[in-house]
């Protein structure tokens, strides 16, 4: 059996491995096939309160459960303290945009979701269950709002844009924390790279004139956060100019067709506000970031020499960036980020979920708060001591991190009001 | 600590233990409140796939999880061979009707269906979810058919009638086994007493003149069974004569009111074919069988006494049943069963649907047939190789019952043209 060296086993799904080689790819496929028929899928339901007796069975069951019934009815909140409401996640997909695979539906996607849920246990020690829907189904809100009794927590996830943004909207007020993972997990994560990139650069962030490309899920929740835009403007710090692109170019309020969608409206509404029009290669002269959530290789080493002094180049494509490091760094980089395990700086999201959700579970919050996301980011970045060049990141594998993270959510999830008391 | 001895631990959830003292029972739910705080409910997720490694997380996660959705994109049936939906049941419930709570809606009910998840895993190494809707929402049907990607089968469980019945109708067409348990679950138990008791005391089945007591969800599906009701006439043996009382006593065709209730008017379209009126005393003059499923204490030995010779007497009110057996033998009761385990010959869907749910995973089922729920009834008569007057049944703790109705249920599933082949 050969070694498969795995670039980025954390987010790309689709393609393999940048460094792979067809054949170590299909050996890949073919074990992964393997091991999933072998165990059946990937995760079980074990009981956490002995079942041996009947006196075990009188407690965990009937008669003794009734009263635990009743102190639910009279309090919802108990469902919190008695059940497994407090530990529990939903990650809920319709398969509409699963990670280089696109619209796959919801049976096709339920290995992804069994897998994030292994993610949830190793990393957080959160039980998440997988809840697939049929993708024709229209009413997702209403779907969610209703399963949400047994969970502490709803993790949306591969849902294409704009549903993704419509979905997450409407489902606020229902009482738990409910999150884009893709949105909100990558904006997280890139607004700690910056705050690092910021310290070890010496630029200022308020100052930072930023270029985003790609605006789906993760770029227009990144510019969101960056640009403060529908944030808390207490707990936000906004950078001057943000530009966006798409595969049409530079978004800006003159262009056609962006009345069609509501959220790329929105961006041309609040960003750009030069009015710069053009390519993204026009973009980036005299930008200071740039940060790539798009495709492979649309950005070249020319563009990054146009770039302001010392310029911090996340370029987060999966598994092939929108430029590679040695390009990136050849071309005068200062810092360079990917979404890659084999590169310095990998910039993914498993650094920012598994803490939100367990600092958001430990509060019991009824949401995720403007100053939960933000207190991420910093805890994120005050993880790693001394950042430098190569290292404004903590591992995704460190498991210390999580902790940090969750400790910084929690403690804003009750400053910001969203805790419960369930004693 | 109080030893508590718990008579009925698989069936009453509300009023604590027929035999308890107000004492006993307090302790016991003080016991069971600290339990569920102690642990935060009752059921976990674990890995059950190594996760340790990098390499690990590619083929369970990232990239090689690409191949199995693309598989199951290709073909729907390999979900059941790839994933946790082979072995994943959903526990779904409202809580509308949650056995001697009433109506405590989807919160409250948490802690009955994570226990009777434990159950699930315990009896049949079952992997079931609990699914807890908010019961004020009305589609539910749409709801449990939107979430079924990731189950092999759904357990409605403590649904109102008639909704039950509804709800269970119109899921038959989503492609696995939808299976309401306290409609098939105690239908199928008490078919099976019903053949050994025969067995016993040499009636003949066919012949019985059966009196059930109670209209409920229960008794709907128990009177369905024995009189074929919307079975398949090849599949099923039907009884000579049911009459069937509720709280106003027979139903018969004359009855006012019967209308406003699509089920009962079935019942008095299907049963009762002399045209009795009365009482619930005036059915069982001269009857074979009672079957109750109703209310404590409402057979006396009188009534008993006016039966045909060699009564029999299944009284599954929990936890004080239709009449005491001590009561019913003294007045010439041949064969007494209850719901309970702390008298001979107890009649507990626990003997069911553990065996039921197994059979139908085993099958990669698309639903649960006549054939299947017939054939779980004959597996659980058969299992007691010398039935006695005191003993009809398997006992509820014997782990071997689940073999035997399992293996049963999936020949019948092959039998019937309902399993799938996902080789």
């Amino acid at each position: 059996m050969p070694l498969v060296s795995c670039s980025d086993a954390l987010s790309c799904r689709a393609c393999g491995d940048g460094t792979m080689d067809e054949k170590e790819r299909n050996n890949l496929y073919q074990e992964s096939l393997e091991l999933h028929e072998q165990h059946r899928g990937k995760i079980e339901i074990k009981a956490k309160v002995p079942v041996e007796t009947r006196k075990d069975l009188s407690l965990a069951y009937t008669p003794g459960v009734a009263e635990v019934c009743r102190a639910i009815q009279k309090d919802r909140n108990m469902a919190w303290r008695y059940t497994l409401k407090s530990n529990t996640v939903a990650i809920v997909s319709d398969g509409s945009a699963v990670l280089g695979l696109g619209n796959i539906g919801g049976y096709a996607a339920i290995p992804v979701m069994e897998g994030k849920a292994l993610l949830f246990k190793k990393f957080a020690g959160i039980d998440a269950f997988p809840i697939c829907f049929e993708s024709y189904h229209t009413d997702f809100v209403d779907e969610v709002r209703n399963i949400a009794p047994v969970f502490g927590g709803i993790n949306l996830e591969d849902i294409a844009a704009p549903k993704c943004f419509e979905v997450e909207e409407a489902l606020q007020d229902i009482g738990i924390p409910v999150m884009h993972d893709d949105q909100h997990g990558t904006a997280i994560t890139v607004l700690a790279a910056l705050l690092n990139a910021c310290r070890v650069s010496g630029k200022e962030f308020a100052d930072l004139r930023i270029v985003v490309s790609g605006a789906g899920a993760a770029g227009y929740a990144i510019t969101r956060l960056l640009k403060c835009i529908g944030y808390n403007p207490e707990v936000c710090t906004m950078v001057r100019d943000i530009i966006v692109c798409d595969t049409q170019g530079i978004i800006h309020r003159d262009r056609k067709g962006l009345y069609a969608n509501k959220y790329k409206f929105i961006l041309a509404d609040e960003t750009n506000r030069s009015g710069r029009t053009g390519t993204l290669a026009d973009a980036l002269e005299g930008a200071d970031v740039f940060i790539g959530v798009s495709a492979p290789g649309i950005v070249s080493g020319e563009m990054i020499r146009r770039m302001n002094d010392r310029p911090i180049v996340f370029a987060m494509a999966n598994p092939v960036p929108e430029v590679m490091p040695d390009v990136a760094r050849d071309a005068g980089a200062f810092i360079v980020g990917t979404g890659r395990s084999d590169f310095p700086n990998q910039i993914n999201n498993a650094l920012a979920f598994p803490g939100v959700f367990r600092g958001a579970l430990d509060a019991c919050a009824e949401r995720i708060t403007d100053e939960m996301k933000v207190a991420a980011a910093h805890a994120l970045a005050g993880y790693v001591k001394k950042p430098n060049r190569e290292h404004i990141m903590p591992a995704v594998l460190d498991h210390h991190v999580v902790k940090a993270v969750a400790d910084a959510v929690r403690e804003a999830a009750v400053a910001s009001g969203v805790a419960r008391d369930i004693r």
